[in-house]
């Protein structure tokens, strides 16, 4: 039995797990959990995962695990794993596993934020969060972030870690919408940088695929 | 220099790192940062921690860290210290990540709607959250724990870990607004069983005196 990760391409957690897991070359198969289908609500599903969220893994001796930053974290010590990615150095380990936390309840108000104001509406779900605190939360984390890249390449420093992968899979989400980021010129030139992994970009496949769709209708 | 702990003893994140270095035994000094009288935006504590949060820590060597769960984690892997609260286990320490990346969006909903409910309004801070969502992902996430209770002594199994100290310093939270708990019977069973460590009471003291303070107002 092989290492197995569900997915939702469009899953910006999800996105995360695939992309570390393919640079850190560990074998696996994914096995599609379409969201918008409802799948991850199915009886089948709910015996791999309770939360009945994506991402989640069954390890080859049947394991179960889900939380992205969790997932990626237990594959990187269960392999033995060195990756400048997640240093072993308990302050290296720390300051990455600081902005992890972070990112919950802070870089993730942005899909929140765009869930909210332009998806829910298009699927008849009713708006449940306040828009204007979402959106003000939502600059709050890009404000954050682009004061950090006008004095570091990485939110960590000088090399990438699954801090940025992670970030990056969530602030990637808002192409989706035209989200204007010429207010935030450092996380332009931070995802530029990001960008040049041929894994990160291979990850984003499906959801560029289908930002250009968007794009090419001329009323949205 | 020793370690240093800043922290409020009425936020839930601050209690739980200050009971876990109480319980690991680790020597720190507890700097007290008021939230309620604005402490922690001043610029001397933004040196310290720019996210302006409690708790952070700053170490002997002036390492400065925010975040609780990765307080927590980090003085454990520096200080190489072996304790069933945190397995060195892959899958073991795995299972705890995973609720505690959890805790986040899940436990931690039940501050978000008590605050909004009870302490903004008398602060006269304008509610920014859909109180009847709030609710209802307050709630989901009791459920959510009374059920898991049901069949296991604590979060992950049948020790004690991170996950419970850390989701018991949030719902005791709940006890300052008199929160009905009697549909919860398993969530007071396992309260009742953390409550008996010494360092958790400890912890808990500057609240449980703010409780009964507002309880001997006959009015509130």
């Amino acid at each position: 039995m092989s290492l197995k990760l569900y997915i939702d391409w469009l899953s910006q957690p999800s996105r995360f797990v695939a992309i570390v897991l393919n640079i850190l070359k560990v074998p696996h198969e994914v096995v599609e959990i379409r969201i918008a289908e409802g799948k991850q609500r199915t009886p089948e599903y709910a015996k791999i995962n309770p939360y009945r969220k994506v991402p989640a893994i069954v390890d080859k001796d049947g394991f179960q695990l889900a939380e992205s930053h969790a997932i990626v974290k237990y594959i990187i010590k269960s392999r033995n794993i060195k990756t400048p990615l997640y240093p072993d150095d308990p302050q290296q380990s720390a300051k990455i596993d600081e902005y992890l936390d972070y990112h919950h309840t802070g870089t993730r108000k942005l899909s929140q934020y765009f869930f909210n104001l332009m998806v829910a509406p298009k699927l008849g779900i009713e708006t449940t969060v306040n828009l204007e605190q979402a959106k003000k939360e939502a600059i709050f984390a890009l404000k954050l972030l682009d004061t950090k890249f006008s004095t570091q390449d990485y939110i960590c420093g000088k090399e990438i870690t699954l801090a940025d992968l992670s970030a990056y899979c969530e602030i990637m989400q808002l192409h989706m919408v035209n989200w204007d980021f010429s207010k935030y010129p450092n996380i332009l030139n931070w995802m530029s940088r990001v960008t040049q992994i041929k894994e990160v970009n291979a990850g984003h496949e499906v959801l560029l695929k289908i930002v250009q769709k968007i794009r090419s209708k001329p009323k949205l």
